[in-house]
């Protein structure tokens, strides 16, 4: 029985046991797995945070993520490490659009303050780019819940490099 | 033919379709649902990260997790979140571990700098506690790869708080 | 000859010597450690520093340092130190004035991205608050040149105590 | 009458009037002033604020200063500004002594936390640069008072320039 045969197995006695929270989860990182597959998002951390990003018409960058299990700390509200991988993808991906091709960026320095637990359906984080250098870009993002509670505040540098081939 | 039939169904046909990286993927987050839900991890994050802890003999905490995929940003080092993520985990429950059962904390502000690419085959975290105060305690972690490059640094405040129940 | 003869007759041989630029520092010196003994200011650094402060009409706290050589560093742009000096005052001074008589605050941390040099007539800081915890204030500001330059954004964390009597 | 002679009447004026404490801070900032102009300070905030520095043995960099009323805030502790001061020059002047004679560096991001209040007679700064990459070196700094407790740490990015002539 080869590798893929012996996961196959597994993968169903998993779900032969598995409660239904459970079955969630699991169908959620699978669901994760194969949009990265399919090219829909660019890691399988976006994918797996169900990230959805959309320009504002004030050129701010809006980036939503759903809060469940998944996402959440020991505590039940959303991981601090999430918030912070929110508000870099946030930021990081603002700033990569708005480069020219040959171009891309990369995170020297992020700073956060959690104001609020992340309770509610979703998170939303707004970000903006405050200052354009030669090498460096300086950006903050702010995240809210869907009662626009503001939930978290964050700055970060953005140097500029070249993109990889 | 109910939820978790569809799912079965579904996952099988993921599988036979799927090339030898995306097996792995698939394996390593139905082992950590598996695991989350065992109890062996606190959080699906820790589980889908593999964490692995352990106190020094000075006292510090040191906390590991492997280089794969799936933490992967798109430039395929990996993501500031996931480095922020582990440095968050590492001092938080570093801080956690040093209170009384009835109490526990929460991250209030969180700052890295992020001064190498994050790739090799590990990341290691070693936090320490530089304050106790009776309100916020102050941490401070290294991030280093398993060539013992530092990768990242970061300092973060948590400020303690009542165990829920 | 007592300590004060002495003082004075030091003052008198040092300006007697002084070129222009020397005297302008030295009555600047002079003015701002008249003014701190006679109440106008709260410290000698915001003596020194001439900060004029008042509330906008949106509730943000403004507060105005001219620029001149005592406050340059080697590079005869504005200090990193006297930025950061001037966004603690201004969150500090405008959480210290949203809290009651018999409160007071001490910042718990601070962060601040220069990204343009200090130079120009002006700095002008506008700091808010983001959010009002049981014991912690969360506030930014962003201080501009009189060319309405952005030159330096920061947050902090103002932890609220007991007014010392 | 000149501006001299007018600057010297109003000296004389405040001298005669100026209680023992008056005294003694006018007296320090005339002979910063005067340090200054000799060339024995790099900027005038390093003379007010008496700054001392050496090399430790471990390549480590000290920095301290005095703690007196001039560097106090409202609360009659080091205002933090100060501290903010101290950290940006002792990490400053390090990166600046590693650099060859041609380039030089300006401070693009700083953080601190201050653990501690700012009392006793002195605050001694230990800084060390953690990475020097090609454009951007990235320090540490903690500030212990003259009773070894820890005050504040910080870190900061220092971005590598060509040396103004």
């Amino acid at each position: 029985m080869n590798n893929k045969q012996k996961l196959i197995e597994d993968v169903n006695y998993l779900l032969a046991n598995a409660s239904s929270e459970e079955l969630d989860v699991v169908a959620s990182l699978l669901k994760a797995a194969k949009e990265k597959q399919d090219g829909q998002f660019r890691s399988y951390i976006s994918a797996l945070m169900k990230v959805e990003s959309n320009f504002l018409e004030d050129g701010d960058y809006e980036v939503r993520i759903p809060i469940r299990p998944l996402i959440h700390n020991p505590l039940n509200i959303v991981h601090g490490g999430i918030t912070a991988t929110l508000v870099d993808i946030a930021m990081g991906s603002l700033v990569h659009q708005s480069l020219p091709e040959h171009q891309t960026a990369v995170t020297t320095e992020l700073k956060l303050n959690y104001v609020k637990p992340g309770i509610g359906d979703e998170l939303i984080c707004i970000a903006k780019i405050l200052n354009k250098g030669k090498s460096i870009y300086v950006c903050e993002a702010k995240v809210y819940n869907d009662k626009n509670s503001l939930i978290a505040i964050a700055t970060g540098s953005f140097f500029i490099i070249r993109s990889p081939k």
